[in-house]
Protein backbone atom coordinates (compact mmCIF):
# COMPACT_ATOMS: atom_id res chain seq x y z
CA UNK A 1 0.00 0.00 0.00
CA UNK A 2 1.58 3.28 -1.81
CA UNK A 3 1.77 6.35 0.80
CA UNK A 4 -1.03 8.94 -0.29
CA UNK A 5 -0.79 12.81 0.35
CA UNK A 6 -3.42 12.84 2.81
CA UNK A 7 -3.96 13.40 6.66
CA UNK A 8 -6.44 10.90 7.60
CA UNK A 9 -6.37 11.74 11.40
CA UNK A 10 -7.70 15.42 10.31
CA UNK A 11 -10.29 13.20 8.19
CA UNK A 12 -11.69 11.34 10.98
CA UNK A 13 -11.63 14.10 13.24
CA UNK A 14 -13.61 15.76 10.91
CA UNK A 15 -16.35 13.14 10.15
CA UNK A 16 -16.80 12.50 13.93
CA UNK A 17 -17.35 16.53 14.25
CA UNK A 18 -19.93 16.41 11.34
CA UNK A 19 -21.40 13.24 12.46
CA UNK A 20 -22.07 13.64 15.93
CA UNK A 21 -23.67 17.76 15.07
CA UNK A 22 -26.05 15.81 12.71
CA UNK A 23 -26.86 13.17 15.58
CA UNK A 24 -27.58 15.75 18.03
CA UNK A 25 -29.80 17.69 15.42
CA UNK A 26 -31.67 14.23 14.72
CA UNK A 27 -32.19 12.65 17.98
CA UNK A 28 -34.92 13.94 20.40
CA UNK A 29 -33.51 15.61 23.24
CA UNK A 30 -33.64 13.79 26.68
CA UNK A 31 -36.40 16.22 28.01
CA UNK A 32 -38.81 15.18 24.90
CA UNK A 33 -41.24 12.80 26.57
CA UNK A 34 -41.52 10.07 27.16
CA UNK A 35 -37.58 10.82 28.09
CA UNK A 36 -36.63 7.51 29.14
CA UNK A 37 -36.02 5.94 25.67
CA UNK A 38 -34.53 9.43 24.63
CA UNK A 39 -31.79 9.24 27.41
CA UNK A 40 -31.51 5.28 26.29
CA UNK A 41 -30.74 6.58 22.85
CA UNK A 42 -28.21 9.21 23.21
CA UNK A 43 -26.58 7.16 25.98
CA UNK A 44 -25.47 4.38 23.34
CA UNK A 45 -25.45 6.68 20.26
CA UNK A 46 -23.17 8.90 21.87
CA UNK A 47 -20.72 6.41 23.81
CA UNK A 48 -17.53 7.42 22.24
CA UNK A 49 -18.04 5.18 18.38
CA UNK A 50 -15.87 5.95 15.82
CA UNK A 51 -18.15 6.92 13.20
CA UNK A 52 -16.42 4.78 10.81
CA UNK A 53 -19.61 4.15 8.85
CA UNK A 54 -20.52 7.92 8.16
CA UNK A 55 -16.95 8.64 7.92
CA UNK A 56 -16.83 5.59 4.91
CA UNK A 57 -19.93 7.22 3.17
CA UNK A 58 -18.38 11.00 3.46
CA UNK A 59 -15.31 9.83 1.44
CA UNK A 60 -17.43 7.86 -1.08
CA UNK A 61 -19.29 10.75 -1.48
CA UNK A 62 -16.15 12.85 -2.30
CA UNK A 63 -14.91 10.26 -4.80
CA UNK A 64 -18.23 10.49 -7.04
CA UNK A 65 -18.83 14.52 -6.29
CA UNK A 66 -14.94 15.46 -5.97
CA UNK A 67 -16.29 17.37 -2.91
CA UNK A 68 -18.25 16.94 0.10
CA UNK A 69 -21.87 16.65 -0.36
CA UNK A 70 -24.32 18.92 1.07
CA UNK A 71 -26.19 17.21 3.75
CA UNK A 72 -24.14 13.76 3.83
CA UNK A 73 -23.72 14.37 7.06
CA UNK A 74 -27.53 13.06 7.71
CA UNK A 75 -26.73 9.97 5.75
CA UNK A 76 -23.91 8.92 7.76
CA UNK A 77 -26.05 9.96 11.16
CA UNK A 78 -28.79 7.50 10.21
CA UNK A 79 -26.52 4.41 9.73
CA UNK A 80 -24.54 5.38 12.76
CA UNK A 81 -28.29 4.80 14.23
CA UNK A 82 -28.41 1.62 12.41
CA UNK A 83 -25.33 0.27 13.47
CA UNK A 84 -25.71 1.45 17.50
CA UNK A 85 -28.94 -0.32 16.80
CA UNK A 86 -27.53 -3.31 16.20
CA UNK A 87 -25.14 -3.05 19.55
CA UNK A 88 -27.87 -2.63 22.03
CA UNK A 89 -29.44 -5.50 21.02
CA UNK A 90 -26.21 -7.56 20.59
CA UNK A 91 -25.20 -6.75 24.03
CA UNK A 92 -28.75 -7.81 25.62
CA UNK A 93 -28.70 -10.50 27.97
CA UNK A 94 -30.42 -12.83 25.73
CA UNK A 95 -27.70 -12.14 23.16
CA UNK A 96 -23.94 -11.41 24.53
CA UNK A 97 -24.94 -10.47 27.69
CA UNK A 98 -22.45 -7.07 28.06
CA UNK A 99 -22.26 -5.17 30.65
CA UNK A 100 -19.49 -2.85 29.36
CA UNK A 101 -19.09 -0.95 25.42
CA UNK A 102 -16.85 1.27 24.87
CA UNK A 103 -15.85 1.18 28.58
CA UNK A 104 -19.32 2.36 29.54
CA UNK A 105 -22.29 0.50 31.13
CA UNK A 106 -24.60 -0.95 28.38
CA UNK A 107 -27.80 0.44 27.37
CA UNK A 108 -30.05 -2.61 29.56
CA UNK A 109 -27.17 -2.23 32.46
CA UNK A 110 -28.04 1.99 32.18
CA UNK A 111 -31.55 1.65 31.59
CA UNK A 112 -33.02 -1.58 31.87
CA UNK A 113 -33.93 -4.24 29.40
CA UNK A 114 -36.94 -3.30 28.29
CA UNK A 115 -35.83 0.73 27.51
CA UNK A 116 -32.54 -0.92 25.52
CA UNK A 117 -34.96 -3.01 23.48
CA UNK A 118 -37.38 -0.26 22.36
CA UNK A 119 -34.10 2.05 22.49
CA UNK A 120 -32.73 -0.57 19.81
CA UNK A 121 -36.04 -0.31 17.74
CA UNK A 122 -36.21 2.92 17.68
CA UNK A 123 -32.70 3.91 16.75
CA UNK A 124 -33.88 2.01 13.74
CA UNK A 125 -36.94 3.62 13.14
CA UNK A 126 -35.70 6.88 13.53
CA UNK A 127 -32.39 6.10 11.06
CA UNK A 128 -35.74 5.32 8.04
CA UNK A 129 -37.45 8.31 9.32
CA UNK A 130 -34.21 10.59 8.96
CA UNK A 131 -33.20 8.79 5.30
CA UNK A 132 -36.75 9.70 4.01
CA UNK A 133 -35.70 13.18 4.63
CA UNK A 134 -32.77 13.49 3.24
CA UNK A 135 -32.13 16.35 0.69
CA UNK A 136 -31.52 13.98 -2.32
CA UNK A 137 -33.64 13.44 -5.37
CA UNK A 138 -36.52 10.92 -4.31
CA UNK A 139 -35.79 8.20 -6.73
CA UNK A 140 -31.93 8.61 -5.02
CA UNK A 141 -33.55 8.44 -1.74
CA UNK A 142 -35.60 5.17 -2.31
CA UNK A 143 -32.76 3.95 -4.04
CA UNK A 144 -30.33 4.21 -0.47
CA UNK A 145 -33.44 3.16 1.77
CA UNK A 146 -33.94 -0.27 0.06
CA UNK A 147 -29.97 -0.97 -0.52
CA UNK A 148 -29.88 0.06 3.66
CA UNK A 149 -32.37 -1.70 4.55
CA UNK A 150 -31.51 -5.10 2.61
CA UNK A 151 -27.68 -4.76 3.75
CA UNK A 152 -29.87 -4.70 7.49
CA UNK A 153 -31.99 -7.44 6.85
CA UNK A 154 -31.45 -11.50 6.91
CA UNK A 155 -30.56 -12.47 4.26
CA UNK A 156 -26.65 -11.81 3.50
CA UNK A 157 -27.46 -8.71 5.84
CA UNK A 158 -26.71 -7.49 9.44
CA UNK A 159 -29.15 -9.71 11.00
CA UNK A 160 -28.53 -12.76 9.16
CA UNK A 161 -25.08 -12.70 9.74
CA UNK A 162 -26.41 -11.85 13.85
CA UNK A 163 -28.33 -15.28 13.57
CA UNK A 164 -25.21 -17.28 11.44
CA UNK A 165 -22.83 -15.96 14.56
CA UNK A 166 -25.47 -17.11 17.53
CA UNK A 167 -26.39 -20.28 15.67
CA UNK A 168 -22.79 -21.20 15.05
CA UNK A 169 -20.90 -20.90 18.72
CA UNK A 170 -19.55 -24.05 19.71
CA UNK A 171 -19.92 -25.80 16.14
CA UNK A 172 -15.99 -26.14 14.61
CA UNK A 173 -15.76 -23.21 12.31
CA UNK A 174 -15.23 -23.61 8.57
CA UNK A 175 -13.97 -20.88 6.08
CA UNK A 176 -17.36 -20.94 4.33
CA UNK A 177 -19.19 -20.15 7.60
CA UNK A 178 -16.78 -17.74 8.91
CA UNK A 179 -17.09 -15.92 5.48
CA UNK A 180 -20.53 -15.49 5.33
CA UNK A 181 -20.45 -14.39 8.51
CA UNK A 182 -18.35 -11.59 8.36
CA UNK A 183 -19.34 -10.44 5.23
CA UNK A 184 -23.15 -10.40 6.50
CA UNK A 185 -22.94 -9.23 10.44
CA UNK A 186 -20.83 -6.31 9.88
CA UNK A 187 -19.49 -6.19 6.38
CA UNK A 188 -22.72 -5.48 4.68
CA UNK A 189 -23.19 -1.95 6.65
CA UNK A 190 -20.04 -1.33 5.87
CA UNK A 191 -20.34 -1.73 2.24
CA UNK A 192 -23.80 0.17 2.26
CA UNK A 193 -22.04 2.83 4.07
CA UNK A 194 -19.77 3.22 0.48
CA UNK A 195 -22.43 2.59 -1.85
CA UNK A 196 -24.81 4.81 0.14
CA UNK A 197 -22.68 7.36 0.00
CA UNK A 198 -21.87 7.10 -3.54
CA UNK A 199 -25.62 6.95 -4.10
CA UNK A 200 -26.42 10.49 -2.66
CA UNK A 201 -23.68 12.27 -4.42
CA UNK A 202 -25.11 11.18 -7.72
CA UNK A 203 -23.46 7.76 -8.62
CA UNK A 204 -24.38 5.90 -11.71
CA UNK A 205 -24.89 2.08 -12.26
CA UNK A 206 -20.95 1.49 -12.82
CA UNK A 207 -20.02 3.62 -9.54
CA UNK A 208 -22.22 1.94 -8.15
CA UNK A 209 -20.65 -1.91 -9.29
CA UNK A 210 -17.30 -0.69 -8.18
CA UNK A 211 -18.10 0.85 -5.09
CA UNK A 212 -19.75 -2.13 -3.83
CA UNK A 213 -16.55 -3.81 -4.51
CA UNK A 214 -14.26 -2.27 -3.19
CA UNK A 215 -16.97 -1.94 0.37
CA UNK A 216 -17.08 -5.52 0.24
CA UNK A 217 -13.55 -6.12 0.28
CA UNK A 218 -13.11 -3.39 2.95
CA UNK A 219 -15.54 -4.80 4.32
CA UNK A 220 -14.54 -7.87 5.23
CA UNK A 221 -10.69 -6.48 6.11
CA UNK A 222 -11.94 -4.80 8.67
CA UNK A 223 -13.47 -7.95 10.72
CA UNK A 224 -10.37 -9.95 9.84
CA UNK A 225 -8.39 -7.12 11.58
CA UNK A 226 -11.01 -6.86 14.43
CA UNK A 227 -10.76 -10.62 14.81
CA UNK A 228 -7.07 -10.53 15.32
CA UNK A 229 -7.22 -7.21 17.58
CA UNK A 230 -9.32 -9.19 19.92
CA UNK A 231 -6.59 -12.11 20.24
CA UNK A 232 -3.78 -9.72 20.65
CA UNK A 233 -4.21 -6.50 22.30
CA UNK A 234 -5.43 -6.25 25.59
CA UNK A 235 -8.79 -5.33 26.82
CA UNK A 236 -7.66 -1.71 28.07
CA UNK A 237 -6.16 -0.76 24.41
CA UNK A 238 -9.44 -1.96 23.26
CA UNK A 239 -12.00 -0.68 25.09
CA UNK A 240 -13.90 -4.14 24.86
CA UNK A 241 -13.09 -7.18 26.51
CA UNK A 242 -10.09 -8.90 24.91
CA UNK A 243 -10.23 -13.08 23.81
CA UNK A 244 -13.69 -12.51 24.34
CA UNK A 245 -14.54 -14.26 20.82
CA UNK A 246 -11.90 -17.37 21.75
CA UNK A 247 -13.31 -17.35 25.42
CA UNK A 248 -17.21 -18.31 23.65
CA UNK A 249 -16.03 -20.15 20.70
CA UNK A 250 -16.98 -17.69 18.18
CA UNK A 251 -16.51 -18.10 14.05
CA UNK A 252 -13.56 -16.25 13.75
CA UNK A 253 -10.93 -15.63 10.65
CA UNK A 254 -7.90 -16.57 13.05
CA UNK A 255 -9.47 -19.83 14.42
CA UNK A 256 -10.11 -20.87 11.34
CA UNK A 257 -6.64 -19.49 9.55
CA UNK A 258 -4.74 -18.38 12.41
CA UNK A 259 -3.10 -14.93 13.10
CA UNK A 260 -0.29 -14.85 9.99
CA UNK A 261 -2.51 -16.08 7.60
CA UNK A 262 -5.39 -13.28 8.68
CA UNK A 263 -2.87 -10.08 8.55
CA UNK A 264 -1.99 -11.49 5.23
CA UNK A 265 -5.73 -11.66 3.71
CA UNK A 266 -6.45 -8.48 5.41
CA UNK A 267 -3.68 -6.37 3.61
CA UNK A 268 -4.70 -8.14 0.14
CA UNK A 269 -8.16 -7.50 0.33
CA UNK A 270 -7.26 -4.05 0.93
CA UNK A 271 -5.10 -3.94 -2.14
CA UNK A 272 -7.88 -5.37 -4.18
CA UNK A 273 -9.83 -2.57 -2.68
CA UNK A 274 -8.33 -0.07 -3.90
CA UNK A 275 -7.72 -1.49 -7.35
CA UNK A 276 -11.38 -1.27 -7.57
CA UNK A 277 -11.21 2.63 -7.59
CA UNK A 278 -8.62 3.31 -9.71
CA UNK A 279 -10.75 4.92 -12.39
CA UNK A 280 -11.60 7.55 -9.50
CA UNK A 281 -7.76 8.83 -9.36
CA UNK A 282 -6.94 11.60 -6.37
CA UNK A 283 -10.30 11.71 -5.94
CA UNK A 284 -10.27 8.41 -4.05
CA UNK A 285 -7.60 9.01 -2.35
CA UNK A 286 -9.49 10.01 1.39
CA UNK A 287 -11.70 6.85 0.92
CA UNK A 288 -8.44 4.76 0.11
CA UNK A 289 -7.12 6.25 3.32
CA UNK A 290 -10.02 5.58 5.70
CA UNK A 291 -9.82 2.36 4.43
CA UNK A 292 -6.08 1.84 5.00
CA UNK A 293 -7.17 2.80 8.54
CA UNK A 294 -9.70 0.13 8.96
CA UNK A 295 -6.55 -2.57 8.49
CA UNK A 296 -3.86 -0.33 10.35
CA UNK A 297 -5.88 0.42 13.94
CA UNK A 298 -4.47 -0.80 16.64
CA UNK A 299 -8.03 -0.75 18.63
CA UNK B 1 -74.54 5.47 12.35
CA UNK B 2 -76.76 4.51 9.21
CA UNK B 3 -77.28 1.71 7.37
CA UNK B 4 -74.51 1.26 4.29
CA UNK B 5 -74.87 -1.25 1.21
CA UNK B 6 -71.17 -2.97 1.88
CA UNK B 7 -70.65 -6.19 2.89
CA UNK B 8 -67.86 -5.51 5.61
CA UNK B 9 -67.27 -9.41 5.90
CA UNK B 10 -66.42 -9.34 2.14
CA UNK B 11 -64.22 -6.83 2.51
CA UNK B 12 -62.27 -8.32 5.31
CA UNK B 13 -62.10 -11.60 3.67
CA UNK B 14 -61.00 -9.95 0.70
CA UNK B 15 -58.27 -7.95 2.70
CA UNK B 16 -56.55 -10.90 4.85
CA UNK B 17 -56.81 -12.96 1.32
CA UNK B 18 -54.77 -10.00 -0.07
CA UNK B 19 -52.50 -9.06 2.13
CA UNK B 20 -51.54 -13.01 3.19
CA UNK B 21 -50.75 -13.29 -0.57
CA UNK B 22 -48.50 -10.32 -0.64
CA UNK B 23 -46.51 -11.22 3.03
CA UNK B 24 -46.66 -15.01 1.54
CA UNK B 25 -44.09 -13.79 -1.22
CA UNK B 26 -42.58 -10.86 0.55
CA UNK B 27 -41.29 -12.99 3.45
CA UNK B 28 -38.19 -14.96 3.52
CA UNK B 29 -38.94 -18.84 3.15
CA UNK B 30 -38.43 -21.27 5.88
CA UNK B 31 -35.89 -22.71 4.17
CA UNK B 32 -33.58 -19.61 3.35
CA UNK B 33 -30.74 -18.99 5.25
CA UNK B 34 -30.66 -18.61 8.26
CA UNK B 35 -33.56 -20.58 8.55
CA UNK B 36 -34.23 -19.86 12.26
CA UNK B 37 -35.29 -16.28 12.04
CA UNK B 38 -37.81 -17.05 9.00
CA UNK B 39 -39.47 -19.20 10.60
CA UNK B 40 -39.79 -16.93 13.87
CA UNK B 41 -41.04 -13.92 11.36
CA UNK B 42 -43.39 -16.22 9.70
CA UNK B 43 -44.47 -17.61 12.90
CA UNK B 44 -45.53 -14.82 14.12
CA UNK B 45 -46.97 -12.88 10.80
CA UNK B 46 -49.10 -16.03 9.96
CA UNK B 47 -50.38 -16.48 13.53
CA UNK B 48 -54.14 -15.49 12.58
CA UNK B 49 -54.30 -11.95 12.37
CA UNK B 50 -57.03 -9.77 11.03
CA UNK B 51 -55.03 -7.38 8.88
CA UNK B 52 -57.19 -4.77 10.25
CA UNK B 53 -53.97 -2.11 9.23
CA UNK B 54 -53.93 -2.99 5.76
CA UNK B 55 -57.57 -3.40 4.82
CA UNK B 56 -57.56 0.18 6.52
CA UNK B 57 -54.86 1.11 3.71
CA UNK B 58 -56.40 -0.75 1.03
CA UNK B 59 -60.01 1.20 1.70
CA UNK B 60 -58.42 4.56 1.88
CA UNK B 61 -56.34 3.85 -1.30
CA UNK B 62 -60.27 3.13 -2.90
CA UNK B 63 -61.64 6.29 -1.14
CA UNK B 64 -59.06 8.45 -3.29
CA UNK B 65 -58.32 6.48 -6.55
CA UNK B 66 -62.40 4.90 -6.46
CA UNK B 67 -60.87 1.33 -6.97
CA UNK B 68 -58.45 -1.19 -5.32
CA UNK B 69 -54.45 1.04 -6.95
CA UNK B 70 -52.55 -2.19 -8.21
CA UNK B 71 -50.04 -2.91 -5.86
CA UNK B 72 -51.43 -1.58 -2.61
CA UNK B 73 -51.45 -4.70 -0.93
CA UNK B 74 -48.05 -4.45 -0.53
CA UNK B 75 -47.70 -1.67 1.75
CA UNK B 76 -50.08 -3.39 3.69
CA UNK B 77 -48.24 -5.83 4.17
CA UNK B 78 -45.16 -3.51 5.04
CA UNK B 79 -47.70 -2.27 8.02
CA UNK B 80 -48.79 -5.49 9.24
CA UNK B 81 -45.08 -6.26 9.27
CA UNK B 82 -44.47 -3.77 11.73
CA UNK B 83 -47.46 -4.25 14.07
CA UNK B 84 -46.31 -8.13 14.26
CA UNK B 85 -42.76 -6.63 14.87
CA UNK B 86 -44.47 -4.14 17.97
CA UNK B 87 -46.22 -7.77 19.05
CA UNK B 88 -43.35 -10.09 19.27
CA UNK B 89 -41.41 -7.13 21.05
CA UNK B 90 -44.18 -6.29 23.93
CA UNK B 91 -44.45 -10.05 24.69
CA UNK B 92 -40.85 -10.37 25.63
CA UNK B 93 -40.04 -11.11 29.28
CA UNK B 94 -38.60 -7.81 29.67
CA UNK B 95 -41.51 -6.67 28.40
CA UNK B 96 -45.57 -7.71 28.95
CA UNK B 97 -43.68 -11.48 29.28
CA UNK B 98 -46.56 -12.91 27.48
CA UNK B 99 -46.88 -16.67 27.03
CA UNK B 100 -49.78 -16.51 24.06
CA UNK B 101 -51.07 -14.49 21.26
CA UNK B 102 -53.86 -15.49 19.65
CA UNK B 103 -53.72 -18.97 20.96
CA UNK B 104 -50.71 -19.60 19.97
CA UNK B 105 -46.92 -19.53 21.66
CA UNK B 106 -45.86 -16.28 21.63
CA UNK B 107 -42.22 -16.06 19.60
CA UNK B 108 -39.99 -16.04 21.83
CA UNK B 109 -42.04 -19.42 23.21
CA UNK B 110 -41.32 -20.58 20.27
CA UNK B 111 -38.12 -19.95 19.07
CA UNK B 112 -36.35 -18.47 21.91
CA UNK B 113 -35.62 -14.80 23.25
CA UNK B 114 -33.14 -14.04 21.23
CA UNK B 115 -34.59 -15.20 17.75
CA UNK B 116 -37.60 -13.50 18.72
CA UNK B 117 -35.65 -10.28 19.66
CA UNK B 118 -33.63 -10.41 15.90
CA UNK B 119 -37.29 -11.35 14.02
CA UNK B 120 -38.67 -8.27 15.86
CA UNK B 121 -36.06 -6.30 14.12
CA UNK B 122 -35.86 -7.82 11.18
CA UNK B 123 -39.34 -6.93 10.42
CA UNK B 124 -39.05 -3.66 11.05
CA UNK B 125 -36.19 -3.34 8.63
CA UNK B 126 -37.90 -5.98 5.68
CA UNK B 127 -41.10 -3.31 6.19
CA UNK B 128 -39.03 -0.67 5.27
CA UNK B 129 -37.48 -2.54 2.46
CA UNK B 130 -40.86 -3.01 1.07
CA UNK B 131 -42.06 0.28 1.12
CA UNK B 132 -38.79 1.21 -1.09
CA UNK B 133 -39.99 -1.34 -3.14
CA UNK B 134 -43.38 0.28 -3.77
CA UNK B 135 -44.61 0.61 -7.39
CA UNK B 136 -45.79 4.31 -6.69
CA UNK B 137 -44.21 7.70 -7.76
CA UNK B 138 -40.28 7.98 -5.97
CA UNK B 139 -41.88 11.31 -3.89
CA UNK B 140 -45.06 9.70 -2.91
CA UNK B 141 -42.86 6.46 -1.97
CA UNK B 142 -40.47 8.52 -0.05
CA UNK B 143 -43.45 10.21 2.35
CA UNK B 144 -45.08 7.57 2.84
CA UNK B 145 -41.58 6.05 4.55
CA UNK B 146 -41.48 9.09 6.04
CA UNK B 147 -44.86 9.26 7.40
CA UNK B 148 -44.66 5.48 8.21
CA UNK B 149 -41.25 6.04 10.78
CA UNK B 150 -42.90 8.79 12.40
CA UNK B 151 -45.99 6.69 13.63
CA UNK B 152 -43.64 3.91 14.64
CA UNK B 153 -41.00 6.54 16.50
CA UNK B 154 -40.81 7.88 19.80
CA UNK B 155 -42.25 11.35 19.78
CA UNK B 156 -46.22 10.58 19.55
CA UNK B 157 -45.92 7.34 17.86
CA UNK B 158 -46.04 3.50 18.74
CA UNK B 159 -42.96 3.32 20.52
CA UNK B 160 -43.51 6.54 22.56
CA UNK B 161 -46.62 4.86 23.41
CA UNK B 162 -45.27 1.65 24.62
CA UNK B 163 -42.82 3.74 26.79
CA UNK B 164 -45.59 6.05 28.71
CA UNK B 165 -47.71 2.68 28.84
CA UNK B 166 -44.65 1.30 31.03
CA UNK B 167 -43.30 4.18 32.50
CA UNK B 168 -47.10 4.87 33.61
CA UNK B 169 -48.13 1.00 35.41
CA UNK B 170 -49.15 1.03 38.79
CA UNK B 171 -49.92 4.74 38.36
CA UNK B 172 -53.40 6.65 38.85
CA UNK B 173 -54.27 6.77 35.12
CA UNK B 174 -55.58 10.36 34.29
CA UNK B 175 -57.40 11.10 31.15
CA UNK B 176 -54.55 13.10 29.58
CA UNK B 177 -52.09 9.95 30.27
CA UNK B 178 -54.40 7.31 29.00
CA UNK B 179 -55.58 9.94 25.82
CA UNK B 180 -51.94 10.15 25.01
CA UNK B 181 -51.03 6.81 25.18
CA UNK B 182 -53.69 5.19 23.10
CA UNK B 183 -53.29 8.34 20.88
CA UNK B 184 -49.47 7.16 20.26
CA UNK B 185 -49.46 2.94 21.25
CA UNK B 186 -51.89 2.16 18.85
CA UNK B 187 -53.66 4.98 17.23
CA UNK B 188 -50.27 6.52 15.32
CA UNK B 189 -49.99 3.10 13.43
CA UNK B 190 -53.55 2.92 12.23
CA UNK B 191 -54.02 6.87 11.59
CA UNK B 192 -50.98 6.09 9.09
CA UNK B 193 -52.39 3.10 7.63
CA UNK B 194 -55.43 5.15 6.51
CA UNK B 195 -53.27 7.87 5.65
CA UNK B 196 -50.54 6.18 3.62
CA UNK B 197 -53.09 3.94 1.39
CA UNK B 198 -54.20 7.21 0.66
CA UNK B 199 -50.67 9.06 -0.30
CA UNK B 200 -50.57 5.26 -2.35
CA UNK B 201 -53.77 6.72 -4.48
CA UNK B 202 -52.30 9.56 -5.13
CA UNK B 203 -53.64 11.99 -2.01
CA UNK B 204 -53.83 15.34 -2.49
CA UNK B 205 -52.64 17.34 1.11
CA UNK B 206 -56.83 17.99 1.63
CA UNK B 207 -56.95 14.62 1.47
CA UNK B 208 -54.19 13.88 3.36
CA UNK B 209 -56.14 16.23 5.89
CA UNK B 210 -58.76 14.89 5.78
CA UNK B 211 -57.39 11.54 6.30
CA UNK B 212 -55.29 12.16 9.10
CA UNK B 213 -58.81 13.57 10.79
CA UNK B 214 -60.76 10.32 10.19
CA UNK B 215 -57.27 7.97 11.30
CA UNK B 216 -56.55 9.72 14.50
CA UNK B 217 -60.79 9.14 15.29
CA UNK B 218 -60.84 5.97 14.33
CA UNK B 219 -57.87 4.80 15.85
CA UNK B 220 -58.57 6.16 19.21
CA UNK B 221 -61.93 4.62 19.26
CA UNK B 222 -60.28 1.22 17.85
CA UNK B 223 -58.31 1.09 21.05
CA UNK B 224 -61.36 2.34 23.99
CA UNK B 225 -62.95 -0.95 22.43
CA UNK B 226 -60.22 -2.77 23.15
CA UNK B 227 -59.83 -2.19 26.34
CA UNK B 228 -64.06 -2.23 26.52
CA UNK B 229 -63.27 -5.93 25.28
CA UNK B 230 -60.55 -6.84 27.88
CA UNK B 231 -63.21 -5.86 30.58
CA UNK B 232 -66.47 -7.64 29.04
CA UNK B 233 -65.28 -10.42 27.39
CA UNK B 234 -64.15 -13.23 28.14
CA UNK B 235 -60.41 -15.09 27.17
CA UNK B 236 -61.74 -17.74 25.17
CA UNK B 237 -63.89 -15.48 22.61
CA UNK B 238 -61.46 -12.59 22.65
CA UNK B 239 -58.36 -15.53 21.87
CA UNK B 240 -56.21 -13.75 24.46
CA UNK B 241 -56.14 -13.26 28.21
CA UNK B 242 -58.85 -11.01 29.11
CA UNK B 243 -58.64 -8.69 32.70
CA UNK B 244 -54.92 -8.11 32.01
CA UNK B 245 -55.22 -4.84 31.77
CA UNK B 246 -56.78 -4.17 35.29
CA UNK B 247 -54.66 -6.71 36.73
CA UNK B 248 -51.57 -4.97 35.62
CA UNK B 249 -53.06 -1.78 36.61
CA UNK B 250 -52.87 -0.34 32.70
CA UNK B 251 -53.92 3.02 32.12
CA UNK B 252 -57.21 2.07 30.31
CA UNK B 253 -59.83 4.55 28.89
CA UNK B 254 -62.59 2.50 31.38
CA UNK B 255 -60.67 2.56 34.15
CA UNK B 256 -61.19 6.77 34.14
CA UNK B 257 -64.44 7.07 32.16
CA UNK B 258 -66.28 4.17 33.00
CA UNK B 259 -67.44 1.27 30.60
CA UNK B 260 -70.52 3.29 29.62
CA UNK B 261 -68.90 6.10 29.17
CA UNK B 262 -65.88 4.42 27.30
CA UNK B 263 -68.56 2.86 24.92
CA UNK B 264 -70.31 5.85 23.87
CA UNK B 265 -67.25 7.70 23.25
CA UNK B 266 -66.27 5.29 20.97
CA UNK B 267 -69.83 5.76 19.31
CA UNK B 268 -69.25 9.45 18.87
CA UNK B 269 -65.42 9.46 17.30
CA UNK B 270 -66.77 7.33 15.09
CA UNK B 271 -69.33 9.65 13.90
CA UNK B 272 -66.84 12.44 14.04
CA UNK B 273 -64.72 10.23 11.74
CA UNK B 274 -67.27 9.99 9.33
CA UNK B 275 -67.62 13.68 8.59
CA UNK B 276 -63.97 13.84 7.95
CA UNK B 277 -65.21 11.72 5.05
CA UNK B 278 -68.39 13.41 3.40
CA UNK B 279 -66.60 15.20 0.67
CA UNK B 280 -66.23 11.50 -0.81
CA UNK B 281 -69.50 10.60 -1.07
CA UNK B 282 -69.91 6.49 -1.33
CA UNK B 283 -66.26 6.19 -2.28
CA UNK B 284 -66.08 6.13 1.42
CA UNK B 285 -68.42 3.86 2.12
CA UNK B 286 -65.98 0.82 2.48
CA UNK B 287 -63.61 2.75 4.77
CA UNK B 288 -66.42 4.02 7.19
CA UNK B 289 -67.70 0.29 6.87
CA UNK B 290 -64.27 -1.22 8.10
CA UNK B 291 -64.16 1.28 10.65
CA UNK B 292 -67.71 0.50 12.37
CA UNK B 293 -66.74 -2.91 12.08
CA UNK B 294 -63.72 -1.83 14.52
CA UNK B 295 -66.09 -0.37 17.26
CA UNK B 296 -68.65 -2.99 16.69
CA UNK B 297 -66.21 -6.25 16.88
CA UNK B 298 -67.13 -8.92 20.02
CA UNK B 299 -63.13 -9.80 20.05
Amino acid sequence: MKAMNVDVKSLLNQGVELTDRALEELLPSVDTVPASIHGAMRHSVFAGGKRLRPVLAMQAGITIAGTLPPGIARLGAAIEMLHTYSLIHDDLPALDNDDLRRGKPTCHKAFGEAIAILAGDALQTRAFEVLAGLDAPPAATVQIIGLIANAVGTVDGMIGGQVLDIESEHLKPTPELVNAIHRAKTGALIRVSVVAGGVFAGATPNDVARLTLFGSKAGLAFQIVDDVLDLTVDSAQLGKTAGKDEATEKATWPAVFGIEQSRADAARLIDEAFAALDAYGSRADGLKAVARYLVERKN
